[in-house]
C-alpha cells in the first residue's frame, strides 16, 4: 500500500477499497486527459456482488442509500488507483460528482443520499475533497442498483 | 456592483441575482480547476425559499418550468460571483449546461423548459452564452423542485 | 470527404453520417474550449426525422435501443465534423459519454443499450474510442426519444 493521504484516511476510517471491477463493454473506468480524470459511472458493487439494489425511499432507507453512495465512491477510488498504477497521491482534488439515485416519484432526499459519497471524499481528501455536485432522482438504473455516481478529478501530471 | 457584462445585462433585463445559497453538505457550489469552473446543480430557490416545486407538465406549466430554469441559472451566476470574489467579468463563456426537468411519463418538452436558462445565458453573455446542453426528464428531484441545472464555465485565470 | 480515421471506418462499416441538425434554441451543438469539445445531448434523428421513439424495454427492444444509441453517436460525429470545419482528424479521443435511456421502472439493461454508442466509438477510433461512461434510465426524454447521449471529446488544437 502506498502512503497516499487517501489510503491513510481509509485505514483510519476502517474502510477497504473494493476490487476494481472491469467494465463489460467497450468503455473504460477512467480516462485521463491533461490533468483531468473522467471516471465512469460506478455502482455499489463489492468484489463482484451488488450490495444495494432497489429504490431508495421504497425498498431501501435513506441510510442504506447513503451506504450505497459511499460504496460507489470507494469504487471510484479503486478505479483511480488502478488507472494511476497505484499512485493515489496523484489525485489532487475531487472536482465534480454526478449522483443518480434510483427512487420512486415523490422522493425528495437525493441530497441526503448523495452525502454518503460527498462525506467520503472529504474524509479522504480534506478540503481537496470538497467538490461541486449534482444529485437527481431517476426511475431506473443498471442492474437495479440504488445509486450510480460518476465524477471528474484533478490529477497531477506524472 | 462591478460593471461586468453579465451585471449590465441583468440590470437591463430587470433581473436580480438571488442570494447565493450555502450547500448543506460536504460539497461546494463552485470548483475552479485551471480555466474551468464546475458549478454544482442549482435549484429554483430565491433567498431561502423554493419557488417552483412539483412536476412540469402536471403541477406546473411549461412557462412556469421555464421560469424555474431561469431561476436556476440566476443561482448559478450568484454562485459564480461569490466564488470569483465578485468579479463576474472573469466568466469568459458558458460551456455546457445539464438540465434535469422533474416531469411525468410522456412529457416531451424538456427543450422548451431548458430554454429558460439557455436564453438567460445568451441575454447575459451574448455569443459567449451559447453553450452545449443536455436536457432530460427525471421522475424525482431534491426537495421536489421542478428543475435542476448544473454547468461548466470557462473562466479567465485571475 | 476527408480521409480521417473516423470516416475511413464509417465507410468500412457502411455507416453514413446524418445531416447535422441545427438546435432550435439558444444553444449550440458543440463548444470547444482548449482541447476539450463539449457536445450537446444528441437524439436518434436522421435527416430531420426521429427514428426511435418510446421506452426501451416496453415499446422498443434492447436491440432497437442499441440502434438508437448508435444513431445518437453518429449525430455526435456529424456535429463535431461541422464544428471542426470538416476536419474530423482533429478528434483525438472520446473522453466521456453520458447515456440517458428512456425506459419503464424496473428496466435494468441500460448498459446493453449504451453499448450501441460505445461500440461505435471504438469501431471509429480504435483504442482512442475507449471512453468513460455513465448510463442511467429516465422516465421521459425530449420528443419522446428512446435515448439521448452527450459527451466530451479531446481535440487537437488546430
Amino acid at each position: 500500500m502506498s502512503d497516499s493521504l487517501i489510503e491513510k484516511n481509509l485505514l483510519r476510517l476502517g474502510l477497504e477499497l473494493p476490487k476494481a471491477a472491469a467494465p463489460v463493454a467497450n468503455y473504460v473506468p477512467v480516462v485521463i486527459s491533461g490533468n483531468c480524470a473522467y471516471v465512469a459511472g460506478q455502482i455499489p458493487i463489492s468484489n463482484g456482488e451488488i450490495k444495494f439494489s432497489g429504490k431508495v425511499g421504497k425498498d431501501l432507507t435513506i441510510e442504506q442509500g447513503q451506504q450505497a453512495a459511499r460504496l460507489c465512491g470507494l469504487n471510484m477510488v479503486a478505479q483511480l488507483k488502478l488507472a494511476l498504477a497505484g499512485k493515489l497521491n496523484r489525485v489532487v482534488r475531487c472536482l465534480k460528482l454526478g449522483v443518480f439515485v434510483q427512487c420512486p416519484d415523490g422522493f425528495a432526499d437525493q441530497p441526503k443520499v448523495a452525502n454518503g459519497v460527498s462525506d467520503l471524499m472529504v474524509a479522504m481528501l480534506g478540503d481537496a475533497g470538497k467538490h461541486a455536485r449534482s444529485a437527481v432522482g431517476v426511475n431506473a438504473l443498471p442492474l437495479n442498483v440504488a445509486v450510480e455516481v460518476d465524477g471528474f478529478f484533478e490529477i497531477s501530471v506524472s
